[in-house]
């Protein structure tokens, strides 16, 4: 789902003394440790994955980890970040191929979605929801920051049902910023029931009545 | 939120032998613990609750606990009993008050619900939700639990909405089961999104938006 090569994209290098540790198998030690941040937190959330099982599956030393980071708490930052700009870069490349009519491109986000659950037999879900939901037992700091994910998709999302009215696809009387929020909210909570019963039926029933109903006109 | 009341009424007593151990400050250990259980676990989620957190605030040893649970595992499956039997039995208390016309009584669950999120300042969300998020980290035999009072509750649901449709509140074409589904899903993902803000504002959007499209038909 995240390539490591986004990862080392987006990554600003940080300033330290030294050389930066280097490892086997291809990309910086950093990018390596931000993509196994990724895949244990979508599946097991922030609280129960342990520095130490991020560390094993990159096969470096606790050392390693602390030269890039500061604490398992701005490691945290970093990948929500990541995360947050992987997963706009996604809703781009659905939301602005113009090959495609607005409402079409929603399904296409829908379909891939969907189709990473399938691809990872929904054992990840969303980071953002994971995070969100242990809102609890993690740094404060994340709060804002997880909240702007959120309205970044939001936004991203409201901009293409706007256009997708302008198309006459949706009708005039659809509240654009609203179904945005009503979408994520939703999506959210069906990602929870697919994890749980372990199929895409729930996120099939939950799009299909949204988009139905979007079309409706409210 | 939960009366230990309840709780004792509820819980089947396990047979071992001798006495069971007394505490001051009313209701049994066991009542007491799964009490605290409760309260942890619908803030802080099933992993990120340590059995010292629990025993800590009822302040018993760890002899008394496994006096009435053999292990965690155990001790959230009769959680996730007790949770889902409290939480049924305030789906009737709302549900089945004919005082109040179908719809009204579905205003009146959700306005509770809601005010048990502000009273507890957003801090505590729903037991299903969170162990549901957690699942890839929390025993596989809690699955088939989670799912089975998601059921309970959109039966429930589904039954108060055909009363609604034979009052004439909601048009024929609504299709309760589905609906009631649509429900449980959206409510759980606005649950996320009012602890990460804060705030009831999501939960209230949801719901105003989830009762006019019933309304509507769809």
């Amino acid at each position: 789902m995240l390539q490591v090569e986004i990862v080392q994209d987006q990554t600003a290098k940080r300033q330290r003394r030294g050389r930066p540790p280097k490892i086997e198998g291809g990309g910086t030690t950093k990018a390596r440790l931000i993509h196994a941040g990724l895949a244990l937190m979508t599946e097991k959330g922030f609280s129960s994955t342990g520095l130490e099982d991020v560390l094993s599956q990159v096969g470096v030393p606790k050392g390693s980890f602390y030269y890039y980071f500061d604490s398992k708490e701005a490691f945290g930052k970093v990948l929500i970040e990541e995360y947050g700009l992987y997963f706009s870069k996604m809703l781009d490349e659905c939301f602005l191929d113009e090959s495609y009519a607005p409402l079409v491109r929603f399904e296409n986000l829908i379909t891939k979605l969907r189709n990473n659950m399938i691809k990872y037999d929904f054992q990840r879900g969303c980071l953002i929801g994971n995070l969100g939901q242990e809102m609890m037992v993690i740094p404060a700091s994340f709060r804002q920051q997880l909240i702007d994910v959120f309205y970044d998709w939001q936004q991203r999302t409201s901009l293409l049902f706007e256009k997708a009215k302008t198309a006459g696809e949706l009708p005039q009387s659809v509240d654009c910023k609203a179904m945005a929020e009503l979408f994520w909210i939703g999506w959210e909570g069906a990602i929870l029931r697919a994890k749980l019963e372990r199929n895409a039926a729930t996120l099939d029933r939950f799009a299909m009545h949204f988009l139905y109903q979007m079309k409706q006109g409210h």
